[in-house]
């Protein structure tokens, strides 16, 4: 069964996923107290966890399970805006991506992809989230995809009603300001089923499931 | 890190794992009520789930995660008692067993290995848990080590305080009767730093992590 899967999506108590403005310093804004809760470890499986199993970690580790290919947005990708200057960008992760699948960084300005030896591949293209998701299935090799932000990307593909799955963590924080996940997309949760996991760490974990497509 | 891990150790209310006889037709007793609640799926990770991602599944689907040897006792294997009969028994699984990695069985009757193509191997050991583990732990190719079960075998490594993580599922029903998951472990909890998370499908969630060792 494909799935189009968002994962360890961080929101805080007031609605936002990233800071207003990403640059070379801070690639997710001014809103770097989201991940403080996240450290990175378990991406592929709690195989790579080196500190206790917790529940928290057991959610993060499904992020790569039985996923074959990403789509991103271009903030994900880098802070340029417009045409891309020739500045030897790579992305965010120097020469080994954590992502070691195809990635469509979705972008106005398409240029040539971009290769790494751990399998990481940048495709930049042009294309509403339905062609996206097209292009993304076919380079998956029969496993899902996974809609990988920033949170506009995700709300233009939960507003199309694209997602499959989706987990999650909501920060006991508020920001105040930055990138909503939830604006424009009021209603969407009569599409999911819902269950809400309290942690001892004061995370609140939700996991989405669509509900089936009649 | 090497972790001698525990996984999907379902048990009833009153402490029960395992039925009290095992026979051909009841693999684990007459105790299969405990097993309703898992359908397999997932013991690689979420992308085997043709199905809803719950927390259930997610943490069902740490089974197999970075493990790359597993240890069992002799009845997971078969029903089998005493000297091992010319039966042709190659265990429950057909010839696709689920696991993929060396199996070390447990038991006072050595006998050649068993090997099947998907990368499944039994190895008949007569070991005490200390040494059954050296011999997992040198094959599983510096990945962790699964102590399979039966609860006996959970059991014997626990009391010998080898067991690194234990995840346990409490099943909301009592039996009875059957082969304790507890007993003769008094006090083992003081080990452990135990985190315990409830489900909507009534199952209690334990995750057990060792603390550190002095």
């Amino acid at each position: 069964m494909f799935r189009a899967r968002v994962h360890s999506q961080f929101v805080s108590l007031d609605g936002y996923s990233a800071g207003d403005f990403v640059t070379f310093d801070k690639p997710i804004g001014d809103a770097q107290a989201l991940f403080g809760w996240f450290d990175g470890q378990g991406i592929e499986g709690i195989g790579d966890v080196d500190a206790p199993v917790t529940m928290d970690r057991a959610l993060f580790a499904l992020w790569g399970q039985g996923i074959g290919a990403e789509i991103m947005g271009r903030k994900k990708f880098g802070p340029q805006q417009g045409p891309w200057p020739e500045d030897g960008w790579r992305g965010w992760w120097g020469e080994e991506p954590p992502f070691k699948t195809p990635c469509f960084v979705l972008t106005h300005h398409p240029r040539e992809p971009m290769h790494f030896p751990n399998g990481t591949s940048f495709h930049f293209i042009d294309a509403a989230p339905v062609e996206a998701l097209r292009q993304a299935k076919e380079a998956a090799n029969n496993l899902d995809v996974r809609i990988g932000g920033g949170p506009s990307t995700v709300r233009q593909f939960l507003a199309a009603d694209l997602v499959d799955f989706m987990h999650v963590a909501i920060v006991p924080i508020t920001l105040g300001h930055g990138t909503s996940l939830w604006e424009g997309v009021e209603g969407i949760e009569d599409r999911f089923d819902i269950e809400t996991i309290g942690s001892s760490s004061g995370l609140t974990h939700q996991l989405w499931n669509r509900k089936e497509r009649e």
